[in-house]
């Protein structure tokens, strides 16, 4: 945890990934992050992975370091001191994380009539408010027809719900600077973000939409070849896999030395009278004689001889691994890697969990803080941000109106 | 484009997608964003797809809206100037978005003795600094041995670059963060963004890492089943694909409502004796029973009929169409998506291209600006950053320092 965002009042009223990765992001950074949770917990609060007391691993992952309130949802009162809290005073508060739909008890109009100057980040489905999730919007941008091998036809969905993850990081960026211009101008904002236009906008921002515009057809499925460049998956002669990229020059210089394939590349260029170093691209095109002799020279090497040929030569690469292997042996991404640390989670469990992904330089990388229990900072909350008495709060308590 | 960061200049000095992607969320968010290149263009400047004529659609599709000045990142005096920019004065200005290596010209070392209150963001490889790219961390990470069927054992690449785009979008988020820490303490920061990181904390923060060290076992792949919950691809009467899926109770209970299912699973709930609306993950569990009865039930009417009882029941899916399909044929997503705007870009062709993925509520959408061309802003930068006079700016073209 860094302290860049310091003195910021954050509240989250989300489920799931897209919302909650931004408010988990916020608190990362410093920011005090209020989430509030129906009694018993959202929809989100018993997801996928369990342990095995029945803890959310998925809930207490992407919960990490914020403060919990709970709240009857289904209650006026309830809905009140939901809209209350996120609206509450402040010049560094008044900011709120949500991917509840646009309209209804947290919609922004009803926001704004609690706080005229509230910043709403609204992480949505499609932007008209029809319901969808990383998956649909995936498959309706046509990714699982382009993942997966030329010889099966079944459309691939990717396990990674990058959507979002990307929803998630998004929103953070536009709440924060929607922080900035608020401080400069005093007025407040909604907005909105729908997994639908991140699809469509990321597919635009990289080419993919126009080059299919200019083609009028679309890229064909390739397996694991990078698209446009060199990059594909080997066998070892240990049997290993790996994934071997070069896009720039010196990447492909490098691979060549590794491999000594610098020689027989050369005599390719001179019979295809082409430049590999000079043009990616001649590279993917000729990609299918380059495979031929990148295949056997990768496949006559054990893994920790070519591993370390690659590193002399700074070539980009990395082994195929599962992520038990990963977690297991990979020190580098996980078992040395500084940003885990190992704490006690609400499920009772102590495991390695990560902080932030980015690394202040030459700052400190403060505690890891885990998740909160399921309404373990009501009454401060009830107190702290709404000022409400302890009889106050204990009658929200008889009532059934808040819990924890 | 919006002005939630109009009058804040951020430099940037970076290739591919991580980098440009960071610069092009706050351009289209209203800040100045000045990228340099080497004179004929970094190693990004012909990156696949490519025009007819032979320009980048991808270059042009990640410089949207920001400034371009050529440089001689060869020579001393062209790497003097590109520090020089970066770490111009002023309160708004001094934001540095880089991929290049933690040593070397552009080390944080070296921006800070320019600058001391500089604000750098970093995208890397791994966090040690060797080289990685998103589709080596990925293999690094298990995901292309959790995606794909359980028939097929070839490790999947997915074909999306999620971890650049995330970390395009995390660095936004953390420089507007740095900037937010900076006004109040005057101090500046470099903020390390590691693809290795972004995978290893999304893995961390999604549960998965615990999952592993709890079950002491990797997930194993399932296609595109739905891990958790309810979720699958389904044929259609007419031969189309479809991605439905159920994670909240309402969601189930629509689903049921459209496909006529409500009686047939009510005997399949009282056969296990479990309640699938009450609990998602008794869903995941039972699977194989409940797409035996999906299955026939979806075969059995065409999609335009479907899709018609969905939308009312409020059920999430999605056809699977190929990208060509979508920009072709989905309004929503592309066709009549406001979020496009149809524009000459640098190739000299006219498309549709996205604004920015958030959207501000009762805010006019900006006009949509094109990539510059390569040097189109170079002695408007030289002038207005640097404060060079003419005659300098004319001495720098001699002796081929800049150019543009």
């Amino acid at each position: 945890m860094y302290d860049l965002l310091k003195g910021l009042r954050v509240v989250e009223g989300a489920a799931f990934i897209a919302g909650p990765s931004c408010g988990l992001h916020l608190a990362q950074m410093g920011a005090e992050v209020i989430r509030f949770d129906t009694i018993g917990g959202g929809p989100d609060f018993r997801r996928w992975p369990l342990a095995p007391g029945g803890a959310s691993l998925y809930w207490e992952g992407l919960n990490k370091g914020k403060k919990s309130i709970a709240l009857d949802l289904n209650s006026p009162r309830g809905r009140e001191l939901a809209v209350a809290i996120a609206a509450a005073p402040g010049e560094n508060a008044g900011l709120f994380v949500t991917n509840y739909p646009t309209k209804g008890f947290l919609s922004y109009e009803n926001l704004k009539a609690a706080r005229a100057d509230i910043l709403s980040v609204r992480v949505m489905g499609w932007a008209d408010g029809a319901p969808a999730m990383d998956y649909t919007v995936n498959a309706a941008a046509g990714l699982p027809f382009a993942t997966g091998f030329p010889d099966d036809p079944r459309p691939m969905n990717h396990v990674l719900p990058a959507w979002d993850l990307l929803g998630g990081a998004y929103a953070a960026f536009a709440l924060i600077s929607a922080d900035r211009a608020r401080r400069a101008s005093g007025r407040g904002a909604e907005i909105r973000v729908p997994l639908s236009d991140l699809v469509a906008s990321s597919l635009s921002h990289m080419g993919a939409v126009a080059e299919v515009l200019v083609e009028n057809a679309d890229r064909p499925r390739m397996g694991n070849d990078l698209y446009g460049a060199f990059g594909r998956d080997f066998e070892t002669a240990d049997g290993a896999r790996i994934m071997l990229v070069a896009i720039s020059p010196k990447q492909w210089i490098g691979a060549l030395r590794a491999l000594d394939l610098t020689d027989a590349v050369s005599e390719l260029e001179r019979e295809l009278r082409v430049s590999f170093a000079k043009d990616e691209g001649v590279r993917f095109t000729h990609r299918a004689r380059l495979f031929a002799l990148f295949e056997p020279a990768i496949k006559a090497r054990p893994l920790a001889e070519l591993g370390a040929a690659f590193d002399t030569a700074g070539v980009t690469w990395s082994k195929y691994q599962t992520l038990h292997e990963a977690v297991n042996n990979d020190a580098r991404l996980f078992g040395k890697n500084p940003i885990f640390h190992t704490v006690e989670h609400p499920s009772g469990l102590r495991y390695a969990a990560a902080g932030p992904p980015g690394t202040v330089a030459d700052a400190p990388r403060g505690p890891l803080a885990p998740a909160p229990k399921l309404g373990q900072h009501t009454d401060e909350v009830l107190a702290n941000v709404l000022g409400l008495s302890g009889a106050q709060i204990g009658a929200l308590h008889d009532e059934g109106v808040v819990a924890g």
